[in-house]
């Protein structure tokens, strides 16, 4: 396993133009289509992080709050925000460009899960992410919750052990 | 509005064979790919329901746990599992056949949100769902539990206003 | 060779949302994307009867009716109606819903006839079909007339051993 | 209604390589795919027969004889082979290429017919097929009999009123 | 190597229909797909020029002056203009034919270089090309003068050695 | 027209996988797809210069030096290198990730044309660009070598008149 690395030598950018094929019934760009795209983008930053074949391991929070339209100028930014053992929780950012003053806005935030594994598809060690802005620090810390949640919801820890959790919604 | 309807008249079901292009550099279906065909599967399901134009609203829980090859033959079966005033939570299973002996074996679980919207795209009501089976139960109690987890996320509900979680996680 | 199977287990179905890059000039599905459909639908159905590798050996009769609009939500179900020594003849059915009542209208029917091959493309024997519905018993006997036309059609066969057709056209 | 053409004046041609999202599970191209170039091919043809919008009405013969491997040079070639009042029958030859000889083998005859429609999608009368060489003449007369054959195997025609068939299968 | 070939024995024609993906904002054949429709259709002129795997060189002059709408037929020829040691210069040229008339107007003329390689890549000598009608002996003329500025400009050439093109700039 | 912009303001970024059906025969990345790929990023590049629709009008001189492998991670930066009345100049740099090392190659490089038009297609006046870098401001001045080649091998410009390439080619 190679050593620690910055979220940021793991960030991977792309765009996108919406083209008809990749609309719904209202000229939006469908769902689907951009949660082809984000899955994309995640796995290359994943791979820049560990550089081995990574699979994507499962979607976590995905939202599609403003509709995008046709020929819109989409970008991807994504970003390893926490390594567990063999796993890395990936943040993507989508953002949306005005056609004509070209001010970006934020339409959609969602977290992945890759895991990097050998030609046999063996899980492998990954190196740890040191978080260094503030926002990755916050993505950080909230990472742990959500892979303690994620565990619990496969019945593979019990709620009592989830300490990040029970400071949320116990007492 | 329209009147309750049961979980089973939402179901729809889908067929596609793993192509080359289809697939990652281990030659198994990418992930990116099935995230795009569960959307299209849960949408059908989720149109059946309301027999509105639906958008995705959000992608809750997918995991991937066993790879699927080239040339299988997957199945993914979509059924709403519960209604809340404008949005549609969908279940998907994905099913593998063997090639020789033709089982089928369940390979993934999902879950997407769809709200139903007039053609400005503003929300709609939709009808409420009667769940049937003991699986359609289930999965009708667990969406509740769901979405308050969402709610509390996004930092609209107070989660201890989230009475299905604090029971879980609570004393 | 493996047993004989009923026609019910050879069952598959496949629905589609027509998306725009489906249509043509007059915003209706094209022809030969339905045409490709509706050969994985009956190339999944060849494969579920005889699990070995399928390949279409030929097209015998579609036609197109009713024109499909964009964003109709396409039903195909295939079932092997019957099966001679390696090869199967495949009936295709092809449903629309209605976009607000959800009633469904048949809208084709289609005939593909598959053959098993091993992995030279060699031919193999494929198991009996055994018809159980009305409908079921119906398109196993005409399988039978159509199979000896493409014979004739072919110069396989000569006009006056084709018992089945003498019955209609001669006299 | 514009006046009769000859054969050759609708005549297209196009070329595809096969890549590997058109190969089934054994690397070969896949029969819906190239059903799918063949409509386009003949539409074309169609098309440049009578200057209309034409949508593909029915596909009466398609065989696949012969496996066609990837990365193969297919070479397809469309006629209208006979017009009637409204409708086109179009033969297509599909060819493939020896990659080091360049010799062209027919892999493929494929029978499509169309029909010149108007902007609602109601049917436009046609000019009428002058048939030349020899090839062309052939194809020009046997069109009738198929003719007859879809409409009686359709229920439009008694079996009795069928002259081009009964010389065939009668007495 | 093979010996020399006829500029027309490298001729491939294929022929498109502008599908709704295939579009920009304007709702006309953008530039990138027709880049692609053009390299698909030199690759196959050369390949039967050599009967070598080829694989596109450089690109060297496209021009995009009408624009093409959707639903057009575009039909790309291609011929081989002049091979030289190992590399060949091919002619595309684009038509599109008037959707009533049927009449073809000249679109696009674009110039593709390929390279013909064996299978680890290296590059392997090709047969000479003799130009025949006066359009090709031209492209055959001017593909020297086009090579010599492509040497200059990749500093594998001295200006004051390119005889053919001090002869235009030159005093 | 809006006021002049730095050549970094129009820059663009995106990174795609190599898929199966990107690649030729020998399993590296297509030509026509690279062309397509960068005919994308050009644009995205060219409509943040001048927020406007634009159309790719040539393409002037891309090589394609080092094959690129299935599944690489391919990086295509674009920046409008120079500005003339209603057309742009972009220039196209491509890099290859290293599998392993994550060392970044550079692969290609291209310069495409685009104009920017009204929605009639008409074209419309386009702001300044002002170089920057030691790069930007050498792609800037060879910019005008390049138009005034392209104007005169287009016939728009006498080879005396063209001052910049005379200086090279001449005397």
């Amino acid at each position: 396993m190679t050593k620690a690395k910055t979220a940021k030598e793991t960030y991977s950018v792309t765009t996108e133009i919406v083209l008809p094929n990749d609309t719904n019934a209202l000229g939006n760009l469908a769902g689907g289509r951009l949660l082809h795209w984000m899955d994309v983008a995640a796995a290359i930053s994943a791979h820049r992080h560990c550089k081995r074949v990574v699979v994507t391991a499962s979607v976590n929070n995905v939202s599609f709050n403003h509709p995008i339209k046709l020929a819109s100028i989409v970008t991807l930014e994504a970003k390893v925000s926490r390594a567990f053992s063999t796993s890395m929780e990936v943040f993507i950012d989508v953002w949306v460009e005005d056609y004509v003053t070209g001010e970006k806005k934020k339409s959609n935030e969602a977290i992945y899960t890759f895991v990097a594994v050998d030609q046999n598809g063996s899980p492998l060690p990954v190196p740890e992410i040191v978080p260094e802005s503030e926002e990755e620090k916050q993505r950080f810390a909230s990472a742990l919750r959500r892979r303690q949640l994620s565990l619990i919801l496969a019945g593979k820890m019990k709620p009592e052990e989830a300490t990040e959790l029970k400071a949320i919604f116990g007492k």
